[in-house]
């Protein structure tokens, strides 16, 4: 039932008797996380909702994890510095896992600008302990500009004028992955509707068997 | 969609299209938090198990967030200071208020010694961007001498010969609950059966409506 393991000392890992394999017969589902990362106003929150909204439409379970809302909670103690954005992706990858092992489709939305950060989460998700959690990097790549003269929150006008330090896009790099599973892009000058954005999600989900068990 | 917080600044919270009534709905039960405290092995994992395996015949889904277990993921940056303890405790709190957000049945079974942190745990539950996270407190009352002589892993047998410091029922106190929803307890000197355990946490659930969207 229990075993020692490596590190931290005294500390057993417990192994439970319902799987994860039994959790996704019962939802229909492979869990998964769906990791959406680009720039402040590229629309990550908005593709997160509308996907959730669609796969919910077809009877499917998933839960977003908003970079933002997370700062409210788990992650109120973490500030903006290196270490505390490192930490901050990092503790949404290990709650994304679990949740991918719960068997929910958990859609994660952080800018997480480096990629170093979101390999490290990458990583994470292969462990000896968990049927290995399958992540789906979603890439927004949308323009600085057309994410700039949007500025729903009003932060890049802020940063410009020096009022917020290390603003991911403007003082801050934001370093796109070299490999992702699917890319979010303008068509002809056109950024694609909610709507579009989640089908294209879905699409890659249902074409790679997540919606069924 | 979105609307500024009072603190931390520039952080906003992110309203997502589907509820978590909607969530109950799909699954057709009531997110909420069992959370089982009690000494070392008193059978909170035990509990977790059993209770986990029994709901998932039921057809509801359940996960079990284990103390230990967390302390390789999520909480490997923890030890076993104070504050640690707290951080510990407070960070498998939030995340047991995510997943009964997302419609779950969350068993968290930590040791979850102090009232204080206990109580701070049930306090998160209640939140204006929640509906209210039902927190249905488990207490393991197993007198310590029953979980010495098990002794499971080993760890009393350590305390005892001043190897581990601070062991809780040894070297630091375990403060048990004013208010439980549910208690195991021995009858006639002979503890509950793992069944036993989780059919008297089911009645529970059954009993109050969380089996049941």
């Amino acid at each position: 039932m229990s075993s020692a393991m490596g590190s931290p000392t005294n500390v057993f890992w417990h192994e439970c008797a319902v799987g994860k394999g039994e959790r996704q017969k019962l939802v229909n589902q492979q869990g998964c996380v769906v990791w959406i990362t680009g720039l402040s106003g590229s629309g990550k929150s908005t593709l997160a909702c509308s996907l959730n909204r669609e796969l919910h439409s077809r009877g499917k379970l998933s839960y977003v994890l908003d970079g933002d809302n997370v700062r409210h909670g788990l992650n109120k103690n973490l500030g903006f510095s290196p270490e505390d954005r490192t930490e901050n992706i990092r503790r949404v990858g290990e709650v994304s896992k679990l949740f991918a092992d719960a068997g929910l489709i958990c859609i994660a939305s952080l800018i997480s600008p480096y990629r170093k950060d979101r390999d490290a989460c990458r990583a994470l998700m292969t462990d000896a302990n968990f049927i290995e959690a399958m992540l789906l990097s979603v890439f927004m790549n949308i323009p600085l500009e057309v994410c700039e003269r949007r500025d729903t929150k009003g932060l890049y006008k802020l940063a410009r004028a020096g009022k917020i330090k290390g603003f991911t896009g403007i003082d801050d790099p934001y370093e796109p992955p070299l490999n992702c599973e699917i890319k979010i892009e303008q068509k002809n000058g056109v950024c694609p509707t909610p709507c579009d954005m989640a089908a294209q999600v879905v699409s890659y989900l249902d074409g790679n068997g997540f919606l069924r068990a």
